[in-house]
């Protein structure tokens, strides 16, 4: 069955984690880059990440196409061997995630993300031309749909959503914004309503902000959905990172990105509430992004196994809510194999010497770089660390 | 070259990280018995990190067989197939981590940890007769090394190392054990006499604590030792997790433990920090344990790329101290790309609502529960629970 | 000089602080109740409060009238003797506040506030007639001007102004309300035109919120009264206290709510920054509200110092942005005597058990007890606290 | 009866709180020189906070002569008139508190403190002579008994100890260390016994430590002379500060000292648990230094009224354990007039961008200001705060 056949049904379809964060620490993907040429040069661990969220409960595998445009890949400049096209990656991509899913009852899905062309030139022929190349291997490999992911700007995002609509395949679209909006100031709701007027069966929100923001924006989508008359699905994949503090643009502006987000990790207990939320909003589409891990995905299957029936395969290694810790040597570990406990805890940072929230960079120099950064041509590197130094506090 | 020969000549060596949490987050180890199974039941998967070690710069590879004892084992209950004997689990660890340090210039050790059978019966041949079990099969397989690990009594830890001994292999020994020293109440210094009369070759510590927490204990050794005019070389392998709160029985006793530690987890920059203060008290051998992946072990390998003179693979994908952010499109996570921005940020947790610090369960029910616990057969487990609310804070 | 002529003449008019509080904590008054009796029973312990303020830079000393209305003062129940009547309480108030004025430049103003016969029975003809009761002894008295203050409802507050207006005096009016507007849910925008077309030469915002919510709230009565072209001074008297976790209700929703507010106190310096923000935004009547002690008050007149031409009396005992600290014996105290310092200094609070934030109760309960309340007949002490017991996280 | 009278007869003692800090805030007293001129220029301010602790409880008014030798008033330059001499700043102050001590049952304590003398010349003659001058003015005043407190070096509490022994009266002697010793490391221990040998019936600790080091102090002082078999009352005047992460030095080599300590303010139920463990370890006088306001010395008294028999005057204001809220409107308010409530609060700080701990500075610039200050002839200034500049995190 296909990913409309099941959700029209009413089934709980459940995604899978982030790869360039969980395989970035892996030792696969550079931050910053953020590209997936591992595809081609270390298939077994990709393939493994695969197996992982399989077994972790997910019904959909993405390939690990994330920034794979030709244009994006370009950039990747001289630590990524010459032989190593586009195309490659796509293919080897998609190649991996069938193998895995058919190890399982998973659906597999293209996708694509926002490109660097679409900001340096805006034009829509030429970054229509970009997807089109993916979207080429995708239906070469026959993957079962396809899903536009992390787009900043509506237009973007539309222009994707209407070339992968080219397939005759379903069309999923999610945007990395938060309730405040594109960057352009679009609406969450009227995001989604040029989304499926576009042709998306399914929309919603991905990655930048935590499970509780991205609720909140997916919540404002339905309700301009509901405005305009308009029906589709709704998806959810945050952040696995508590970011209550994140301007605008999201998690990127913290000054912990990317490489000091650790405390913000959140539990499998955060994530099995943010599970029941997102059923309680009627979103059937739930995974996560960057952050997640395998368990963080089982824990979203733990939560509504009620619902759906049944436990994903990992759950053979892990109890419901903690209950095989009962078997503990210790008697104040023991109490702990219950609900209430892991439900009320407010976990420690053991870091007394660390703030619990932090002051946005990209909001905290509204006046300073991000003039400078509009007049970029005019200013060196220098100027503009000098001037970061200067309003660092 | 032997581990020895290597550590002689003044080599560093990088130990792996710990597989149990790691795989837990896999979904390949229950947490709770923490037991090895996945050995046989998942070869791919134990393979797969063991892979992801070699890459980040591990010279060691031990063998996955913490709570591989056959007493051990047979606690497992009923959620491990009949046929996963003991033996199976570790013939198939050996078989595992010999392949992958095939792949590269690693050693592989086989490990022995401390045994129910010790707590229960205390019986020294009848101790000693398990670690032999195991021994039989590192001898088989003919490991290269061997590491007694994970003790929290040091009369076990020489049990074992005296048993480990008689392979005429070197032996490395750790305990789980801080400042405070072992649960007799024997300190640092003291177990390591201890353990190298027995016949360690390389003495430290493991698990449990933090790595601050760690040096500091294995600084008490090297003291030790040193008053004891004895020589040997220095091990640590901490927790990848903030623990200044924890009490002698380290991080167990914490109310994280195991499924809310995420808030503690450290930054690739903190063990770099670990690893050079670990340098410049002299050890030699440093690697980590639970909480421990492969990003935190290349942060030990960059750290002291100048010293051994060459990075590991997976620095292919890492630039030092996130110079590779210089490529961002944003200018403020451009001025990111340079040491004293991580080694200065204190992180925030992204969780206002939560403390810092904990108490530690069992440090704060001593009047009580242990007690209790000392006339387990008198006490129901009901009335542990009850006890353990009436004084949660 | 009058208040008018001095805020027309574009002087900056300092408040003094919150009575209640700070003699609450001095020992005279008694928290729950907050009433004023102290002025007959303890005159002493008033006029030094009074003098403190006045010697630290307030142009305007208020009489302790706060919650003076005969229908509040019915309720002290027991514990003040008969013979301390209403009338006792405010002309004691007025003759304390008009004997400290004269040790210096400063005007006196009568002070009323919101009444518990307005949420009882809402009727205006006796809620005008327990407000006309203060006035007569503040006419009798003659001070210089009238402030209604901390009322949550905009309608109560109209009829105040009212009937101060009646008097012929200058009258100030503020609301203790957020940006949210006040409790029946109209806006701060609203609530100002409200206030100044019932005569109020005088608006803006008192208690309730920290200083920063505060300045939001007067911005907004500012847009309104543009809106509306309306003119008016604008006057702001926040808490000392950090509430950035409060809900719509303000701080009496805290948890810390009144006896735990200790870690939330402002800093002298946090006071100084408030300062600077409400003159840039066109405040010129400057206090404070409970909370505040003289040397808060203080920083309020250092930092416009420049602006006023005068330091208050009390700098005599304090130096600019800590410069006095140059003369102490230890460097690295030395090392703090300077503005830098102490305007980016994060101060710690020394509880690493405690979070930074709290969930408000009355904020938390929507579902339980505000409902209740509403039923209130229907329902005894006890249900209710086995209500939040069972709520309480 | 006198002081040992009321303690030989298991009279519980309550002191008073600092009047160097209440003063500060007040306007009365400068912070770096901290000296108490106030007695002469504003004796008004000095006498209402002597009214305010006798009224909260204190059995025992110090004359406000904390660091009134000669000596340290000729440090005060250039913002005291000359006509303000060290004879009439004693003699006001004794006149004062021997005023306000008879409205009460309250005895009048003379106080000494350490002197600027021993650190520069380390004289015992030259520092005797010191002391002796105060002593003439508390023996012309007839106070009922002398205090030596806040010293570092026990050398100089042992000198200051033996001059006002010459007198005749009582004396107690109170140190400024914590559980690490005096300044030249001296257990607390041994600083008791040589107290006591030198002449002192009451001896411990105040200042510079929380309420819990404190009384960690006084228990190893206790411990001391029970091993020398020696004899004396036990005291604790702590601060009204938490300050688990400060140095040997107490709290003022901590950030925040002295003008951004207001997060560690403790709330009047820490008070309570302090007095309770106070008693409950021997300790018979009982009180407050820096940071204690009135509300703390009540607190004393309320925690203690079930073994003194009776409650303190300005407990009239004041419900026990919040008792009074239950007259609160709001029923989550009324919620809180519980002991319970009170009692596990953890109370937030509302500066989510605070850490809650700090690094004391004097600990941290160990290796570099420390030897410069022993070097100081050759340091400038400027080179000081330019080596502060650099080491500050």
């Amino acid at each position: 069955q296909g990913i409309l056949e099941r959700l029209d049904a009413g089934e709980i379809v459940i995604g899978d984690g982030g790869f360039v964060f969980a395989l970035e620490k892996r030792g696969y993907v550079k931050a910053g880059p953020w590209t997936p040429e591992a595809t081609v040069e270390h298939p077994e661990a990709v393939r493994q990440l695969h197996r992982e969220f399989l077994r972790a409960g997910s019904s959909v595998l993405q390939t690990f196409t994330f920034y794979a445009s030709e244009d994006k890949l370009e950039n990747r400049g001289n630590y990524v061997a010459e032989k190593i096209t586009c195309q490659k990656v796509n293919e080897a991509a998609c190649d991996i995630a069938k193998e895995v899913a058919n190890e399982g009852d998973a659906l597999v899905a293209g996708g694509v993300s926002q490109t660097p062309s679409y900001l340096s030139c805006k034009d829509k022929t030429e970054v229509k031309a970009i997807f089109r190349k993916q979207l080429e291997v995708f239906l070469k490999k026959n993957v079962d749909f396809l899903i536009a992911e992390y787009f900043e700007h509506v237009e973007e995002a539309v222009w994707a959503v209407e070339v992968l609509k080219e397939s005759g395949k379903p069309v999923a679209a999610t945007m990395c914004i938060g309730p405040e909006g594109d960057m352009h100031g679009v609406s969450p709701g009227q995001c989604a309503v040029q989304l499926v007027k576009a042709g998306a069966s399914i929309v919603g929100v991905n990655c930048h902000f935590d499970p509780e923001t991205c609720l909140e924006t997916v919540k404002l989508m339905k309700e301009g959905l509901q405005a305009a008359k308009l029906k589709a699905h709704l998806m959810s994949q945050p952040l696995a990172f508590h970011t209550p503090d994140c301007g605008k643009q999201g998690f990127i502006d913290l000054p912990e990105f990317p490489f000091g987000l650790e405390p913000r990790i959140v539990t499998r207990w955060d994530i099995q509430k943010y599970a029941r939320k997102a059923y309680d909003l009627g979103i059937r589409f739930i995974g996560g992004c960057c952050g997640f891990e395998p368990y963080h995905i089982r824990a979203i299957a733990e939560e509504l196994a009620p619902e759906r029936g049944f436990l994903p395969e990992a759950s053979e290694k892990h109890g419901s809510w903690g209950d095989n810790l009962s078997m503990h040597t210790k008697p104040w570990v023991r109490a702990r194999a219950r609900k209430e406990y892991w439900e009320n805890l407010k976990p420690a940072s053991g870091r007394p010497y660390c703030p619990s929230m932090s002051k946005p960079d990209g909001w905290g120099v509204t006046k300073g770089a991000r003039e400078l950064m509009q007049q970029k041509e005019a200013t060196t590197e220098q100027q503009l660390k000098e001037l970061f130094q200067k309003q660092k506090i």
